[in-house]
Parts: C-alpha cells; structure tokens; sequence
C-alpha cells in the first residue's frame, strides 16, 4: 500500500481547479486512491483530429493529467509536481462518448515517480483502450521550485 | 533534399482545417517545407495547468501536430498518417506570449517516419526551448485504413 | 487469447540461437506462451556499470529481447520482426544473482505491435522489478524487408 | 557554452573504466567536451542478433553510455549520475565495421540533464545514421545515493 499524507484527495481537487484547461475540456475527476487517479471527459466536436476521434493531443492531455495526479496523491502537503517526460503508445482510434484516463504510480522515488497511464474510451457499457503512456513525473518537494 | 509529391502544401493546409481541435486552439500553421512544419498558437488562459503557464498536454498536442504534418509534406496524394507513439521531454515552464512547434523528418521510411518536434514559447522575440519529442508516425498508404 | 501460427515456441528458439549476443550474455529463455516470453541471465562481472550492477544497457537489451520474442510469438512462419522503438523507465539499481525480463503483447496490430516488458533481478527467492518499458515492433509480413 | 568543472576528461575515464561492459564490448571513449561524449566499438560477431547486425541492446547500450558521460562531464567532482530513462527510434539496420554513438547534453538542469544521443555504423570512410534517442539522466549531488 502506498503511503498518502493527510487530506490529499481535497488537494488534488484543489490543483485540479487550478487548471484552466480542465475546464475547456469539461474534464472530471473520477476514483482517487493512493497512487491512482482516475480522469473523464465527454466527447465534443473541438476535441477532434482530422478523422472525427478524440485528438492524439487530448488523449496525452488526458493520460499526462492522470499521471500526474496519481503521482501528486503520494506527496506531502507542500510539495508539488511537474511532469518531466513521458512517453505514449497509441492503441486504437479514439473514438466514444468519453475519454478515460488511469494513472498509476509504478515507483515513488526520492526525487522521480514513475508513472503508468492508460486511456480508454467508452460508449455505453463498452471501454476501448486507446493509449497507454509511461510518465516520469519529478516531486518538487516544498514546491517552491519551479525548474527540474 | 527530401521528396515531396504535388501541391503537398495544400493537402496540410486542408487536413489541418478538418481538425476542430485546431480551431479552440487558435492554431496557425507556420512555415512548411518537404519534412518540416512549424505551428503556432497563442497564449489564452483556458490552456493553462495550475501555475499559470501552457498545459503539458498542450505542449504535447503541439508537438505531435507539427510532427504529423511534418510526415505528412512527405506522403503521395491518397495517403495519410497517424501518430503511433511519441516521447517528449520537458526542458522549461512554458510561459509565454505564444508556442511555436517545429516538427521536421529524420527518417522516412516505408511505413514508419522518425520525426523529432521541438516546441518554443516566444515573448516579444525572445525564444525559450521548452520542450523536445521523437515521434512514430505510421504512413497509411492509400489512406484507407485507419488501424496501425 | 492472443493467436499463434503453428509451432511458434521452436521459432522462437530457433530465431534466439541466431543471436550472436545471447551467447556472450549466457542467456536462456524461460516460459513462453501466446504474446508472452521470459528471459533470463545471470550475473557476470562483464555485464557490469561502474558500480558493480548490471549495465543499464544490458537492462535494456534484456527487455528489448523479452518484447521482440513475445512479438514473435504471434506471427505467422514466414514473418519476421525488428524493434522500432522503445521507451524504458529504471526503478531501481539492477542487483542480484539473475536478471529476468518479462515481455507482453499489449495490443498486436497489423504492422506494428505494443509490447511492454518489465525487467527483475532475482537473489534467491526474492525478485525486485528494477525496469518497465514500451516497445513498438514492427511485423515485417513475409520477413523479407529489413527496412521499417 | 555549458560549463564544467575542473578535470572532467580524466573523470570521465575513470569512471568509463570501472565499467566491466566496455571490456566485453572493447569499447573505446572518442571526443569527449563539455556536455559532448563519443563512444566507439568495433563489430564482434558476439554482439548480433538474428541477421548478423549489432544486436539492438548494444546500440541502446551505446547511446546510453554516450549520453550518461555527456550529462557527467557537467557534473562536479563529487556528484554522480544514474539514467532515469530513455527512449531509444531505430532508423536503419546496424551494420558496419564500428559503432559510434554520440551524446550531447540539451538542457543541464539541478536534478535532470536531457540528452540526446545518436548512433551510427561506420564502414570505411561512410558513416550511416542508425538511431536517435532522447535520455533523462538523473544527477546524484554528491553521488552517495544511488536510488532516484
């Protein structure tokens, strides 16, 4: 079990709000856990590439959120993080009602979480998996530092 | 000098008009050269994480657009591309008036092109690397398959 | 269930004898099953980085292996594979009497299959995951081509 | 110009030596400047793999090696590296009487150094570009822990 530090969910929800381009997206978070962050959005017609599906760019959007929250849950109050690379397999068109992202801490080290995130879309009952990323997500610890 | 096929600027131009992610990004395409492509987007606040400066993910939808169009300017008429995977990494907040992508062609191959996409934020005429990717982009030789 | 063509296990040894480099690591391969394969080495003074533990390279050449044999594993006789790429994220310093790698097919597309492969090292009873990747390799119908 | 810290050059040598791998491989360092190391082999049939080219391990090897001593000839004296991660493209096969693989450090940062690396096969005077990789090197300030 990976080890949380008080009100971390109240945190990430905080952060979350933060972000101008959640609301753009119309974007919610899902099940948050210790290490795991779950993250949804709808379908609209500003999200497409040029064959009609989700953008590649928000399917990474939306994984790259994921992760990094799942890494934020695992930090102490005054820490923060920043995505320092990532990496993403495309799996199948995008295309669904929804977009869903799970991330999940692999390893929470000193200095770098590493991260996988998974994407899915959904229509109805029916979750296809799109993409799936490694994400190494640096733990500014105090947060105030805003350079890796 | 790497081989282009008929008016491949405008089939870019087209292509990119049927994203409608371009349009809420206020994207612009930039210079285009055989396996180069440059976009451009503003800053706005509804592209922003929690600090205030462009969204990773945004950063990321650049770089792969200038990295698709990049591999596209080297494709015939009736093909198309998609991105099979990419890696970026983050060298700098990216703050700034404007992001500017520029993807150009390493290798370009029968079925896969190898395109590295670096991304800037401008403000006034000072440039600021903030981010680089390697990207995969599968060719689709007649277009008609959407599946890599 | 992924689908396998005929006698793909012998395939697969045949193919790993070919490799001059599994000789020089002193590597066998371990079980293997439709979209999984599992190699192992062990630990030689001559694999080492400068603090004494398996190279990093040799992490990655384990890892490398273990997703192209697991690729392998659902082609057809006449096809062969090449790695496009991979990404590979270390998690902890690579110590122990064996190092095991552990590919799987994530999703087994027409040209290119995802495959990740996590890497282990091993002391008696004890295993420590020590490295995760994401490999795309590339199916070459008719094992002809050598270029991707 | 990226800045170094005093006798680098031999530090690099040193620490080059300690590595059990470059015996096995007969690896020799080549130019080495400040955020710049070459790396050479010469081909072995000990390094294949099934088609008789260098095994695709040894040029991920060779590109890390590269890119770990180019991140540490920015270091001081007392620091370590260790690489975090790394994302290796494949251009062509490699085949050839050496392999050399260049690093060159793109962003020096406090924790993390980006570098990129290629690695090419050279056959008398022709040179012929066979990968490209993109590495997160992590920086060990005072080089005593060894976990990142």
């Amino acid at each position: 079990m990976m080890k949380t530090h008080g009100d971390y969910k109240q945190r990430i929800v905080d952060s979350f709000n933060k972000q101008g381009l959640m609301q753009v997206l119309d974007c919610k978070l899902g099940a948050i856990s210790a290490g795991k962050v779950e993250a949804i959005i709808p379908f609209s017609q500003g999200l497409t590439q040029q064959h009609g599906y989700f953008h590649g760019g928000i399917t990474g959007t939306m994984a790259d959120n994921a992760a990094g929250f799942a890494a934020f849950s695992l930090c102490e109050a005054a820490d923060s993080v920043v995505s320092a690379e990532y990496k993403i397999n495309f799996l199948a068109p995008a295309q669904g009602e929804f977009m869903i992202a799970r991330g999940e801490v692999i390893k929470s080290g000193r200095s770098l979480l590493v991260v996988k995130s998974d994407v899915y879309t959904k229509s109805g009952d029916q979750e296809r998996h799109v993409a799936t990323g490694l994400f190494s997500i640096m733990r500014l610890i105090g947060g105030a530092q805003k350079e890796i």
